[in-house]
């Protein structure tokens, strides 16, 4: 087994995710929002009802509200007969009551009349007279209500913490008075980009130049992960500089982004801002993985600080391998979205190099029905490689390649 | 086979859906938005690059730009030795000369010497004397350098049509001066909640009063749909302020949704109001779905127009069915996100009847590592019904029910 001398001194993937994993604080930072705004966030605590639902009993059909005792034996042959007392409309607030040999007609989450005790359906009747109805089944106490409570109590456990708020709960949570409801806030994310070289994207860049593109992407990649991309900033090859910039933005962000450089100079340089930045500094210097091996991981105040490398391809690879999870933990979603993954047909071998994870780069196609994955070899600091890519194919630690024809596991970026 | 006597009349669900979609008008109203704003948006055209990317000839490696001529039959034993000129730093936009015998140091992404051709790497050199470097192995021509259009090139296509924009694609845009772009605009849906007895949400309910919260659910699902809800209006069952107050609704958006009351007199009114609106007015009353019998479907100015059934359970199931699919198809989305599938095995039986689908709520837990999932038989008019749910079971049009044990695909509410 070859194993190549430049990943001697790096670190595994799993081993640097394990690493900062097992060093992550918990985000224990809440926020109150409104109920209807709360789609997909995640709630810190139990909640319980603040009502019971309904808050009357209900009718669960259209018909007429009655006492069950004077539709026992009735049936279309024998039928029994009610007068019609009253109408009570939807949203009445006041219904009135009913005796013996008396009925109120009602509709369908309306009140029922005072002393009445089931709902015979609307179908199981005639109309014999402007007042008089036969009704032509018998109903039991209780049939075709919806009671106090019956859908929800008091005090009865809502949602769990911990839990992702899906639509129906919006709903749930509406329905039982409670309009503001505590969740996780989303981890705060911020993005230095250095290199004196670089300007911001949306500038015209001269010769020598280059669009700082990576914030963008890297932004774009924090909220699909579901954090918040607080701030960004662009700041040049300089220490002093990095140091005041970063050590200002680490005090109101969880988690820290250099967006490093493509020289070997300006990489140094963010490691030594991050030593400088707190204790214990840089803790990985270097994964064994490509594109991405020029990674930086540091911790500062209980802080992750991820220094990404310069080129494109990597900077993605390695934000979706060690960042994206970092959110994850921090956002507190116990079921993060997970990428895609179809099974396709290498068109060619991928050599690799046993003793680092390899990231190849597939375009995906299909022909006569069978799903393909041709690489792109593009260098990984070319933008456009990443951008014609449908998924990626992992090349494992332990592997030397992978084979023509081989069917592989293709992670895909649809998002 | 026994098929019930009040599904005769209704439409089944694939029917409904054909129906629809095959009268639906694809969206071709577009927005120009900033392309750092433009994640998960899908572009109207096909997109090409305004520059050659990069603008300059570039080097790919830290080290020194030479003549590879000088370079040639250089090794550790009888290496080429080369007189530093001058010092390229990133971000220099007006690069010296060399001639033959010189080199200029650079850097990953800087501009290189003019009159240079190839670049040597900083490990494949030593210094000599403060001018002086040993070059250690022959470079040729064009090595280590990215040259103008490498990566893409003017006019080169970036983009195609109806693609849904990932992270990457942010910063392929960017990198050629795309700085805003087209994209389809989200399909606007409005929502009008109808029903004497319904007060806003976040209002406290009188007896007889309940809570509107249809609507925010509706809202929360036309979002994750990929819809833009832009309006909702709460209106008495009152048929000449649903037509007016609908009337104009439908002229600002792209599809309506009636949110019935559920009494029958209620949704039978939504149904005059759909025909009042314009022609064809309702195409479907009634699907063979339980939970969502009650559905109503419209046709306006080839707007559809929905009536979802009241009772919460049916309306979140009818959305799925029959209105995500319409906002995705205009919302021109070709990989719409898929809820996941668990396979699970039955904790008891699901009485059915042939001649309709059945959706029933289930919760999954593991037992024994082993799956399972457990009906939740509440009525359709309970809203903690399926905020209880984790998922629901599907019940085939021509199946008389499931059975205990049973292994079923379980369609996860995990958003």
């Amino acid at each position: 087994m070859c194993i190549m001398t430049e990943f001697f001194n790096v670190t595994s993937v799993q081993e640097a995710l394990n690493l900062i994993l097992q060093k992550l604080i918990p985000n224990n930072q809440t926020e109150l929002v409104k109920t209807i705004d709360s789609l997909g966030r995640i709630t810190q605590n139990k909640t319980y009802s603040l009502e019971d639902l309904p808050i009357f009993t209900r009718s669960s059909m259209d018909g007429y509200s009655v006492i069950a005792k004077d539709t026992y034996g009735a049936s279309e042959s024998i039928p029994a007969y009610l007068d019609i007392v009253s109408e009570i409309p939807m949203g009445n607030t006041q219904p009135t009551s009913i005796t013996s040999g008396q009925a109120s007609q009602v509709y369908t989450g309306g009140m029922i009349a005072k002393k009445s005790d089931a709902v015979i359906l609307l179908e199981h009747t005639q109309i014999v007279s402007k007042n008089t109805i036969e009704v032509l089944r018998p109903v039991a106490p209780n049939e075709n209500l919806i009671h106090i409570g019956e859908d929800v109590q008091k005090d009865d456990l809502i949602l769990n913490s911990k839990h992702q708020i899906r639509p129906q709960d919006i709903g749930g949570l509406l329905s039982v008075g409670i309009n503001k409801i505590e969740v996780k806030k989303l981890p705060r994310v911020s993005v230095i980009s250095t290199g004196d070289e670089l300007i911001p994207a949306t500038n015209r860049p001269k010769q020598g130049q280059t669009r700082d593109i990576n914030t963008h992407t890297i932004n774009s990649l924090i909220k699909l992960a579901g954090g918040n991309p607080i701030q960004h900033k662009l700041i040049k090859d300089d220490f002093d500089s990095q140091l005041n910039i970063s050590s200002k933005m680490l005090e109101s962000t969880d988690i820290l982004i250099f967006s490093a450089g493509s020289s070997v100079s300006s990489r140094d340089l963010t490691a030594k801002v991050i030593n400088k930045l707190g204790k214990p500094g840089v803790i990985i210097h270097g994964i064994a993985l490509k594109p991405g091996k020029p990674t930086i991981v540091g911790l500062v105040n209980d802080k992750p600080i991820f220094g990404l490398p310069g080129n494109p391809v990597s900077a993605i690879t390695v934000f979706n391998l060690l960042v994206k999870p970092v959110i994850e933990v921090l956002s507190g979603n116990k079921k993060p979205k997970k990428p895609k993954i179809l099974k396709a047909k290498l068109t060619q071998n991928i050599p690799s190099v046993s003793g680092r994870e390899d990231y190849v780069q597939v375009k995906l196609f299909y022909k006569n029905s069978n799903l393909y994955a041709k690489p792109i070899f593009g260098k990984s600091n070319l933008v456009h490689t990443m951008v014609n890519a449908d998924g990626n194919v992992r090349i494992e630690l332990d592997q030397d390649g992978l084979y023509s024809d081989n069917i592989v596991n293709v992670e895909t970026y649809d998002y």
